[in-house]
């Protein structure tokens, strides 16, 4: 199970203590798609809200047990949203604002600048929201 | 990039062609965590949705333009939710029935029986609804 990065995120957070809380932001962020996937693109205009999936790269993936920010205990990493996990992808369901040629510029983004993107998908309120 | 199986799931399915449209059933799936990484599972029972993301293994990656099932046109990949992506990466929002041990019981999973998992993230309503 290989992954290749798909593109690369253009976020005003340089260091990881910049970064806002998961999605607690109206900041705006820019997504590149390289030129190779650029086709992928297509209709993607059309929706409101993406789920976008990146690689955490600085993740420690040996951690199972962590703690959390909101209630200062001890809990497994499946109950939580940390970076540090044994597959570290990140998710965020954004809003898209504009698309220009292959730069999507969307809110709602949490991720440190350089970030690699590996997948983008729409957002469908009927199943994906709860 | 590498990713590690932490799991497999147990549905239904036995082909893609038995699999419901994404999320549109109320059948239930098991979801088994291997033994390595059952302690991550802690605390995991206190949430009612959860995220689910596994690996699309029979996907075509090198796929940029696809039809739709709902609107017969060519549209990229990031644009619909096809298994057939550069990353395919399946994401599942599901409701936890119940955990026993290292099985979780799950609603709204839409993967053939025997898809490895490859992260489970608690769903925040908060952030992840729109």
């Amino acid at each position: 199970m290989k992954l290749e990065p798909i593109g690369v995120i253009h976020s005003p957070y340089k260091n990881i203590e910049d970064a806002p809380r998961q999605g607690k932001t109206e900041d705006t962020s820019r997504i590149e798609i390289f030129e190779t996937y650029k086709e992928g693109l297509k209709d993607v205009k059309a929706w409101k809200h993406l789920i976008i999936l990146y690689w955490l790269g600085k993740a420690k993936r040996d951690t199972l047990l962590t703690l959390s920010p909101f209630d200062s205990k001890i809990h497994g990493v499946f109950a939580v949203r940390s970076p540090h996990r044994p597959n570290p992808i990140g998710l965020a369901v954004v809003d898209l604002i504009d698309i220009k040629d292959n730069i999507l510029e969307v809110s709602g983004m949490d991720a440190v600048d350089g970030t690699e993107v590996i997948d983008i998908k729409p957002y469908y309120a009927k199943i994906d929201g709860r």
